[in-house]
């Protein structure tokens, strides 16, 4: 016979609550995206209240990141780049950006998310969360006109080569050493985010 | 009580001995690339010689551009961005392949195989067939310095338009006007087919 148990009798301290708070978040992300769900929404679903939803993970955007359950916070990886300004952003953009994916520390984390992402089922966390969260504001950071559309002329790029450099492998892109990419797609990111654009 | 049939009795003329070798090509394809699937082996996975399947779909890259479902071929597409050189090539290429995405009657098909090679089970349909068999020869046939290295640069790059614009209709790139996507992408393909690169 087994022991009656109630979600709402879910004890806050309990071990799984965290778990618990995360699955939820991160199955009402996927569906709903991040501007459709709401952190009272991931409490309810976990059976606890919103403040511990927050107690645990902080803001809304953390809860989202957490979600996603990145290896390093992408805002952290990004405050150098914006703390340089427009001019080399690029560059730096395109250093920190490698440097994360070539770590074999980090990198199946990050292709476990770039696959959920760029599944059907996951687009929201990009469409609605990821871009918006992370993406757009380094252009609001740095100050750039039209920062939605640049970023996104942006994301467009940097998409392509994670599919193609770390998603697929395929080559010369999977070999080519970190300064030959960066001197590649360094002018293309850096006329998105500065340059005269239609 | 059934009839036993088996496969090798299949007539070569029957209605769907067409579809049952493209449907063998497609899984084949799939599975164990371009490269790693002869017309041989498609021809015994349906029950049927070699040159049924020949007759039915011409030569092995016929054959996989038909297992890919396209309602266009790509090659006939980007015939007049070959024919007219490397100059201006990169928004010859646009235009014809803005047009192509943008025609209703051909985008859902273009979207299902866009989604077919994004997803990690196909994904060597693109790596191991798409690639070698549609792109890299554009490359070679323009007269290209290091050929499917220029073309692995622009499969980036139009890879990220169509994940965003059109699989994920993410804004404003969703809704930007053709002329204006052209001269946003055109400098950044140019660059990659005929540039200066590291």
């Amino acid at each position: 016979m087994m022991a009656t148990t109630t979600r709402r009798g879910r004890r806050p301290g309990s071990p799984d609550t965290r778990a618990t708070i995360l699955a939820g978040a991160r199955s009402l992300f996927a569906e709903n995206g991040y501007a459709g769900t709401s952190v009272r929404a991931v409490a309810a679903a976990a059976g606890v209240d919103a403040a511990l939803v927050h107690h645990y993970f902080g803001t809304k955007d953390d809860l989202f990141l957490a979600a996603l359950e990145l290896p390093v916070d992408p805002r952290q990886l990004v405050a150098p780049v914006v703390a340089g300004g427009p001019d080399g952003a690029a560059e730096r953009f395109l250093t920190v950006f490698l440097a994360a994916w070539d770590d074999p520390t980090i990198r199946p984390s990050l292709l476990a998310v770039a696959r959920a992402v760029m599944d059907p089922a996951g687009s929201k966390l990009l469409t609605d969360g990821f871009l918006p969260v992370v993406i757009q504001p380094v252009g609001v950071a740095l100050g750039l006109d039209r920062p939605e559309h640049r970023m996104t002329l942006v994301a467009s790029q940097v998409l392509g080569i994670i599919l193609l450099r770390y998603v697929l492998s395929v080559e010369p892109l999977a070999s080519m050493p970190r300064d030959t990419v960066i001197a590649t797609y360094g002018p293309t990111l850096q006329r998105y985010l500065t340059g005269p654009l239609p």
